[in-house]
């Protein structure tokens, strides 16, 4: 049998890093896998499990190893770990093609960008998978987390074509669907999609846990509430490096949506029955739309 | 048998109408069902499903038939439909109990007691079933609506106790929790957990609609975004009343809402790490917390 990819570094071995290891197994994209990261526990666990077939805790020698080195730190270490693999790689030729699937992107380029004399590494293919899980950590990995699942690749001018269409066959070995985007698009639509989502249910449980009647407030929310409301229990860390990641795109959702909320403030305010209707169907409109694509993405899973 | 009822007056007989019907005839809880509304087609369909026995197309009839009226119309009409019975019961000593299900209170304790010669009409206990369904209209409706779900009454002074003590019966019989509130708490509590929500996700949906990548954003929307947008899809017309209806509360909540995403934004500006991590620490710490109610909640059910 042969290998698209002798030997898979993944750096930080948790639920991501572990499911790709495991599906890149299964598709046989690659025969070997090495972890790499601080936590040997994670490291060993991998081993247990069968994730990876051995690890390291010196990074020039992962770096020795690789074919493909697949950053998947948390958003903010993405950005150091890439200086110190690039910092090494500086002035060679040849080694591995790198990787990464954090949440934010452009502070990730810029990272690397100033790591490179400047200039883009052409080894490095910056990506993002649309997929995750509650849980967290290897032991939550699996091998179907990236079927049927978006990735974007954010390729950039002076990317090595052949680094590119790797880790574009990488992706779609485990049954991703791989989209290309610009660095700027993909912090935007995240941003607007994900990010600010995010910021504005922490927000709301916030605000109503510290009200008065928070009591009250807890024991009568419904159905609806209780979805509007999930992704707050998502890790605080995690969004915390995200919404610093992403500031500049993330500001610019926050500002278009408070604008919006102030235009509705006043069609509330001064009982404006009509802009009222008129933004709640143009919503609802949209909404159900989203539900038509997403029903015909699901239709078209196997 | 006997019934606590005799009549009981459906005045509207959409999904919680209907629901309601259904389920006091299964509880024995009254011997006859009356349909009253414009649609005379509702009230055909709900002769046929049995739901109603019987039904007219004029008030008076209405009322004189009634032992209990129930205004299920939508929440502005609820308004005028009370003003109209009590327009006719002014002056009169006995009558039926009067009762709704309308989401905001306030506004319907205004136009009773102006309707009522500025005092409470004695008989008339306003009440708020917490449940519903995507559905309406009383094909929808089914019998297990309020089972475990819960009720809020606002009974206030100048209430007949005896009033009270009937509605109170009436939503036990039918499974669900009954709960006491004022009716400002009631209003402020509502707004905060479903009025607020709602006009958030509205907002947010057309805010994206408009942008100028909203193909993109919606293609690229996973699931924390699907859960989030949800009420998006609900009934403009229906949130438009309640929105006019409750103003000054929903007010209330948009500008605390604002202020704290108003903070949230310089945390991000400023990327204020601990400010960023301790507020969605706190949120992350009541969401759980809410979660816990709920789980709770749904093991109590048999």
């Amino acid at each position: 049998m042969s290998y698209p990819s002798n030997t898979v570094v993944i750096l930080g071995l948790g639920l991501i890093g572990g499911s790709l290891a495991r599906a890149l197994r299964d598709s046989g994209f690659s025969r070997r896998f090495i972890g790499y990261e601080h936590r040997e526990s994670s490291l060993r666990r991998g081993m247990e499990l069968g994730v990876i077939d051995d690890f390291t805790l010196d990074l020039d020698e992962a770096i020795e190893q690789a074919d493909i080195m697949v950053v998947c730190t948390p958003t903010l270490i993405a950005s150091d770990m890439l200086r110190q693999i690039l910092s090494r790689l500086a002035g060679r030729t040849g080694g591995p093609v790198i990787t990464d699937v954090a949440s934010v992107k452009g502070n990730i380029l810029c990272a690397a960008q100033q790591a490179w004399e400047g200039r883009m590494p052409p080894q490095l293919v910056l990506g993002h998978p649309i997929a995750g899980s509650e849980r967290s950590g290897v032991d939550a990995s699996n091998a179907d987390l990236f079927v049927d699942h978006r990735v974007i690749l954010t390729p950039v001018e002076g990317n090595d074509p052949a680094a590119v269409a790797l880790i574009r066959a990488m992706w779609e070995s485990v049954g991703a669907e791989v989209v290309d985007m610009t660095v700027t698009a993909h912090d935007a639509v995240l941003a607007a999609t994900s990010h600010l989502p995010h910021v504005l249910a922490y927000t709301l449980v916030d605000a109503l846990a510290q009200s008065d009647a928070s009591d009250d407030i807890f024991r009568f929310a419904a159905g609806g509430f209780r979805d509007f409301t999930r992704i707050a229990s998502s890790d605080p860390a995690m969004w915390r490096d995200i919404a610093i990641a992403n500031r500049v795109a993330l500001l610019d959702s926050i500002d278009t949506f408070s604008e919006h909320l102030g235009r509705l403030r006043n069609a509330v305010a001064t009982a404006n029955a009509e802009q009222l209707f008129d933004t709640f169907s143009r919503a609802k409109q949209a909404r159900d739309e989203f539900s038509s694509i997403l029903a015909q993405r699901s239709k078209q899973k196997p």
